[in-house]
């Protein structure tokens, strides 16, 4: 069947702005790659009537309402009570459910567990479980008058992992018709960029259908095709894979994967090769990135975050002379920060950064933006000038994203 | 007047979760401060009939009704139409418009206008015009029925600019009300706990309100006050603040802050005190949320991300025999680790990380969530033995958090 979903988020803070709704935002991505029309998204506040009342407008226009949020064991957590009762269906105790989230809070949390933290127990008559092995607030799933009703843990790496494991594949039972999409990475090149490349694939492509997403400096390509089955969908998409990888040549960095640092440390791997990081204005985030990705351990040796001049010499042996004379923020310098940084740990190579990332220029006068970014290997060590334009955490992420390309063109022995 | 306000956001690209609604977010924020109580939002794709359907629902239910996105050029943008069609406005043409529109592309963006950008020069009769200085799409206000419609463009940072600078002003010359928040930030304690704590004060708040949220291994407790001043506002909160203080004692570490980090380095700066990092599991994490802050750079010397043996004991000093005997993820090592990144950074405190992120244990068995942090400052050096649970981020993120609160706690002068 091909549902008509409505998203509902149940929290004050969403309307008071305190947060984004990326909530919404994942379970509507989860939704439409399981070929389910998302046509509304409603916020409202911890207030029972008025929850009450959009649940009533959305059973009249929906056939799927997923709601997010008010699982909390708190008082002012109203989700499961006012659509229980909307749907009637009475709230029953689960025993086994108020002994996971004892187990909970006494092996995993390591902390007493507070009475109301039971009320998380409760469930709609007849609902099927989704079991919440991140959380300790389950969330649940029904059909009544026709209308599925699912409801989802607020929290967000909660509801992430729930729309993942148990939405998802619920969906794709029920569903003739599978959705594949598969995300090719971009950097180095601009929306528009892609746009003008692609011209000739985009303007007629339908079913696989192409469609780029501007991310912080690199951009996301979407393909997505719909089929009887997973295998025609990869019959349709597979040539124009090829032609978009002719297409963005070595622009493409991978295909489903979060980011840079996921190429890189494939690569690595690949060619059995470890990797250090010197960085100052990217202050460790390059290190972080690299090591967000499990499994890293076996090939990033270690990191050295040189905030000041005296760590940069000391920690990586940068020739005061050059810090004196060049400045920090200088070729030489993050040339001699990579050298210094593969020595020190042994790595076979080793990224650098040194820049501004602001809010001010640096005592030498630099522009916010300016960085460098040294890579040093057993070929050699090469040095890439930057400006990257203001804005102190954007600066950062992109000074990170080109350290990394620089490891990945290396790794995949490119020449720049 | 006091508003009640709804949030239309027009776009499909949000139902397909291809972006977050962070403009709704933006306004909210906007329309909370100048005392509107923000009670829906909404989203619908760029679908004439259903912006339609839910502009009906929503005049039912609010007296003010912010439309965002759906301003633009091309076909697909429909707002325009089906507002002022649905609140009895014809859509007239201003040359003073389309003239500002020609200069925006001929003067900023440099490329050739086509036709239909002059779309954008046709706004509802008698409305009130929201000038848009940094795009071409301008917005509009207009009162029907007793609800005030406006209409914003989609584009953040164009939205955000009408909004500041239209909306907001807008609002205030209307309003008597004023409502203040303060964000008080609480790590160590669950949600359920600062709720018993609070008990006697939450259970009657009402103005102020106090209402606490579960963020990633710490709580923000937000406190919110109306009056006709920010004054008055500062009256009604004070009594309720110094309570809340004496009540969560040292568990809160700031207000109106971001996260811990902040207050670490306003901590540092304080008590003119440098510190430095020594990260295994957390990669990195800690010194990137150090450097986060603007400023870090005279407090925060440089950090070690000792991912190796070899560099824990290469860099950072840590006897080969401790990690022979006693193993990576030890109580010494950690010890160990703090001592060498306080010498050799010259930093009067290090803070370090050793532990098991997962996803699986190490090769000694250790448990995933097994984290020791330790301190090394002039008056001594400390280790904490943490268990943290599961999921390689969330280990990471609480390792974080411990290892900054530790610093915090240490540099406040307070007993652990």
């Amino acid at each position: 069947m091909n549902f008509r979903a409505e998203v509902i988020a149940v929290g004050t803070e969403l309307l008071l702005g305190n947060i984004a709704n990326t909530d919404a935002q994942f379970v509507s991505e989860i939704l439409s790659s399981a070929g389910v029309d998302v046509l509304y998204h409603t916020t409202v506040g911890d207030n029972a009537q008025r929850l009450q009342a959009v649940t009533d407008i959305a059973r009249r226009r929906a056939d799927l309402i997923i709601y997010i949020g008010g699982l909390g064991p708190t008082y002012d957590d109203v989700t499961k009570n006012v659509v229980s009762q909307a749907f009637g269906r009475a709230l029953v105790f689960h025993p086994e459910i108020a002994q996971q989230i004892r187990h909970c809070f006494e092996a995993v949390l390591h902390r007493p567990m507070s009475a109301c933290n039971l009320q998380q127990a409760y469930l709609p008559t007849g609902c099927e479980i989704f079991p919440n092995p991140v959380g300790t607030a389950p969330g649940c799933c029904f059909t009544e008058d026709g209308v599925t009703v699912m409801m989802l843990p607020g929290v967000p790496h909660e509801c992430r992992h729930m729309a993942e494991h148990q939405v998802l594949p619920w969906l794709r039972r029920r569903s003739q018709q599978v959705i594949l999409s598969r995300d090719i990475r971009i950097f180095g090149l601009t929306e528009p960029q892609v746009q003008e490349l692609l011209a000739p694939l985009m303007n007629h492509a339908v079913n696989p259908s192409l469609a780029p997403y501007a991310k912080t400096g690199e951009v996301m390509l979407r393909m997505t095709a719909k089929a009887e089955s997973e295998a025609a969908c990869g019959a349709l998409m597979s040539p124009m894979l090829r032609e978009v990888r002719r297409l963005l040549g070595d622009y493409c960095y991978g295909e489903n994967i979060p980011g840079l640092e996921y190429a890189v440390v494939s690569l690595l791997q690949e060619k059995q090769r470890t990797c250090a990081a010197a960085e100052s204005c990217t202050g460790g985030l390059i290190a972080k990135r690299i090591t967000d990705v499990p499994g890293a351990s076996a090939v990033f040796r270690g990191g050295i975050v040189s905030y000041t001049n005296e760590v940069k010499a000391a920690l990586l042996g940068v020739p005061q002379s050059l810090l004196d004379t060049d400045g920090a923020v200088s070729e030489p310098v993050a040339a001699a920060m990579a050298d210094g940084a593969r020595r020190i740990t042994g790595a076979d190579l080793a990224v650098s950064v040194t820049g501004v990332a602001g809010p001010g220029r640096d005592d030498r006068g630099n522009e916010v933006g300016t960085v460098f970014i040294g890579l040093s290997t057993p070929a050699g060590t090469s040095v890439q000038h930057l400006r990257l334009g203001t804005g102190r955490e954007r600066v950062r992420i992109l000074a990170a994203h080109h350290a990394l390309d620089m490891i990945r063109r290396y790794l995949a022995g490119l020449k720049d």
